[in-house]
């Protein structure tokens, strides 16, 4: 992974991110959010994974139920948001969807994606915090304003 | 629906818009825009919809055809922009691409989603005015620059 | 193809590009770009296509596998970014997820799409340089940092 800020202005910050060959997106992301100390921020990404692990929210049982994914797919598209935990600690939530040889789609909440060969991430940062508490109810840490 | 600024720069602000479970999607962006006077903006958003409904453009007919989805989805992306119509009303266009317990994906023009556990918006204003027009030729409001 | 500029800070410049019909989005994307002398962007579209050629990058032959789609599709996400190349070229790069009227969905790598009505494009660069140079171990080129 290397990452360089390509703008500033007011406080907000814009970076590219590029994950090399091998990298785990959550970890790299998590370690550069911390890195720089980003509360707050946008995430938009393409390019393509060697294997990838999809979730979807089960309600009923108030967990993920995993989907994995094995095979070399092109990242459609990534999308999410940097916020803060309790303790202060960044947290990555992300969307993907996956493309496979004949265009077909796959597509869930991102637990784990694999660069390969490359990943192109654009992160926004806003000079505030989006803070994220835990949902007794709903089962998830969810984003409180 | 809780909003909060979450940067400002030179005219253009970026808001965080969160849905609680039950919010229904479009009309909560209308009137989140019709509140803070927006006229020109890019809306990107993740989260999960308990229901929704897609559509297609037929453009032969010159309609929308409707596609209802009667379960628990992901959001895997939702982007689109806000505009204003001749009579000054913010206009919402939404595309969402969502995603089933097994990965599989649906997706098309967003006419309604009501959010379940939550949608997580991020809107980025322009200080410029995006203006949508009815366009009698193709039968749809376009924008006009 | 129309283009206006809808913000401007410290640099940093955004741009709604809305494509007519008929109009394809790299050739003109690439126009665009050249034109305004971008040389890093985010790019994020919604919009349908009449046909576009999609493809999947095979890592072990090295080469796109082109897919091609010759029906009317809803352009459900189209992200990516804009860099330069050794010779000082604007380079666009853009992966699609594209429906069709049942809600079913396809994408890939962005090789050519059509407009058709309208392809509603926004550019946000930065006053930086992303420069994309051929990796002769993976046969693509990747951006530097």
């Amino acid at each position: 992974m290397k990452a360089r800020q390509i703008h500033e202005s007011s406080g907000q910050r814009t970076f590219a991110v590029i994950l090399d060959a091998g990298d785990e997106v959550m970890a790299a992301l998590e370690e550069f959010a911390a890195k720089e100390g980003i509360s707050a921020a946008q995430v938009s990404a393409i390019g393509a994974f060697s294997a990838a692990t999809l979730a979807f929210w089960d309600k009923h049982a108030r967990k993920y139920l995993e989907i994995p994914v094995t095979e070399q797919v092109e990242v459609l598209s990534m999308l999410g948001d940097v916020s803060v935990t309790a303790d202060g600690k960044p947290k990555i939530h992300l969307h993907a969807v996956l493309g496979r040889p004949d265009a077909s789609t796959l597509g869930g909440h991102l637990m784990k994606g694999t660069a390969e060969p490359t990943l192109e991430v654009l992160v926004t940062e806003s000079p505030a915090h989006l803070r994220r508490v835990f949902d007794p109810d709903k089962g998830l840490p969810l984003i409180r304003l």
